[in-house]
């Protein structure tokens, strides 16, 4: 595993698949399929939800990302499911990018990286929030290094507010803070680059802000994009068609409830979840696919 | 336990033990007293650990800070250790404040809002990155203000590199990035506000920038400061003198290893980490009484 390259190994997987999505794996307690939650403990039924969506998507999809916020809401039932879901993700074959938006410094970002980037943790990468700067991040981009692993840095995110601070303007350089942040990005990255031209230091930049999309892949060209605001936060294939390069790499997108919970658009029986994902994931890839195939045409 | 007020309970603690002082429980695996892990899963030498400095300090320190990443470093084992210390700290009477630096929004901001803001999840307050602006930060006030517990929102911090974002000036207002991040600080607590004349709504002004921390307190006369880099960062009792209000509020100062590995500066047994410890929060908590004292004279 640490021979290669996280960069490496995400592209591989994209032309591998020829799928460029990203299950987002949010298994909020509130939504979950009451059959599920019959005589099971809510861990229980939290892992038996995930593990059947990636049952059902592995084929489909080339990563999960387990939000690590629904699993920490299990209290101190949190670590052993999630664990237990990563590793269970690995064993189908997919990539695991946590999403936990973690951020400290020195020896405590270390410690993030321990439980994570290192040996064998069944993660291939972190997100990581960039407010506290370089030192925030170089240990995470060291261990990266180290253990053949990535992270992915908050960047320009797809939340309504993110421009209250993102998008504001720097008088020294010019710049907006995300472009600032973009531009650190890639100087964190620049010696992770893999044969497939991208870093294992890639950047969170949201679907749902499609210019700037397009504007940071033109800046960041050897910077892999997580792609987070597909579906239930409202962008569309075409959104996002602008985030790949012309070989249909530099990305992958994420959807989380429009996959997850699927079954709930569809109006199916909520023990049909997991073919519902199953079909949720292959109209995605397709869509994204054609939008890609139409953008370079 | 819902009907006071984080901020309030904060003062009062400070008032009541004439103390400043928040030990930071940073259990990094590779510092822990040998004679600890002899027999013990690692999991069981950090709870051991943990509720050993407890013991010590709750006499002397107001609150605890559990560093979330050390836990994390448990890998699965982490969240049955993390919660089982949390809740020895609550009942040894201290306030507990969870550093996870935790960024998010909308329904998995809320999930992390459930996980340790809730019901009787033994959490007072969580640090929070604002990264991601007013999405990012308003699920966990909503959840302060209905569960009576608080935050520390991220501002100045203590690390060498904070300035390469925070310290940024803003063209638009002038601003430096910290100084509008202070003034969000300000708006997002303005409701919290508690007996005492705080809110719940606290911010994270690092001890290592004393100028910028005076600044601050003129700024935002309302906000309570976790006030991090005492000791092995650097800074010293009359750095953070100006932390705090003529009545010594406003503020708690944070040191973690210098007190948790106090045995090692001291050149103790490491079966004497407890006692040690003690030791060094009476010494820091003296220190910065007089500082007060000499600031306010």
């Amino acid at each position: 595993m640490k021979a290669d390259n996280f960069a490496d190994r995400l592209s591989a997987a994209v032309l591998d698949k020829g799928s460029r999505v990203c299950v987002g794996l949010d298994p909020n307690p509130d939504r979950l399929p009451t059959h599920l939650l019959e005589g099971n403990r809510l861990g229980e039924a939290v892992e038996r939800f995930c593990c059947g969506i990636i049952d059902a998507v592995a084929e489909h999809c080339i990563a999960v990302k387990p939000q690590a916020a629904y699993f920490e809401a299990l209290r101190e039932a949190a670590s052993p499911v999630l664990w237990s879901v990563m590793r269970y993700a690995r064993q189908a074959g997919l990539l695991v990018i946590l999403d936990g938006k973690r951020n400290d410094i020195g020896s405590t970002a270390d410690a993030y990286a321990r439980a994570y980037l290192r040996d064998d943790a069944p993660v291939d990468a972190i997100t990581v929030n960039p407010y506290l700067g370089s030192n925030g991040v170089i240990p995470f981009v060291k261990t990266a290094a180290a253990e053949a692993r990535g992270l992915f840095v908050l960047t320009k995110t797809s939340n309504p507010s993110s421009g209250e601070l993102q998008d504001l303007r720097l008088s020294d350089s010019g710049k907006l803070v995300y472009e600032q942040m973009a531009d650190l990005v890639a100087r964190w990255g620049a010696e992770l680059i893999g044969e497939y031209g991208y870093s294992s230091v890639g950047a969170v930049v949201g679907a749902t802000y499609p210019e700037q999309l397009a504007e940071l892949r033109a800046r960041l060209p050897q910077t892999p994009f997580l792609v987070p605001g597909y579906g239930a936060q409202g962008a569309t294939a075409q959104d996002v068609a602008a985030a790949f390069d012309e070989r249909g790499l530099g990305a992958i997108v994420n959807s989380s409830r429009g996959i997850i919970f699927a079954y709930e658009k569809r109006n199916l029986p909520p023990t049909e979840f997991a073919q519902a994902a199953q079909a949720a994931t292959v109209e995605m890839k397709n869509q994204i696919n054609s939008a890609i195939e139409q953008s370079a045409g």
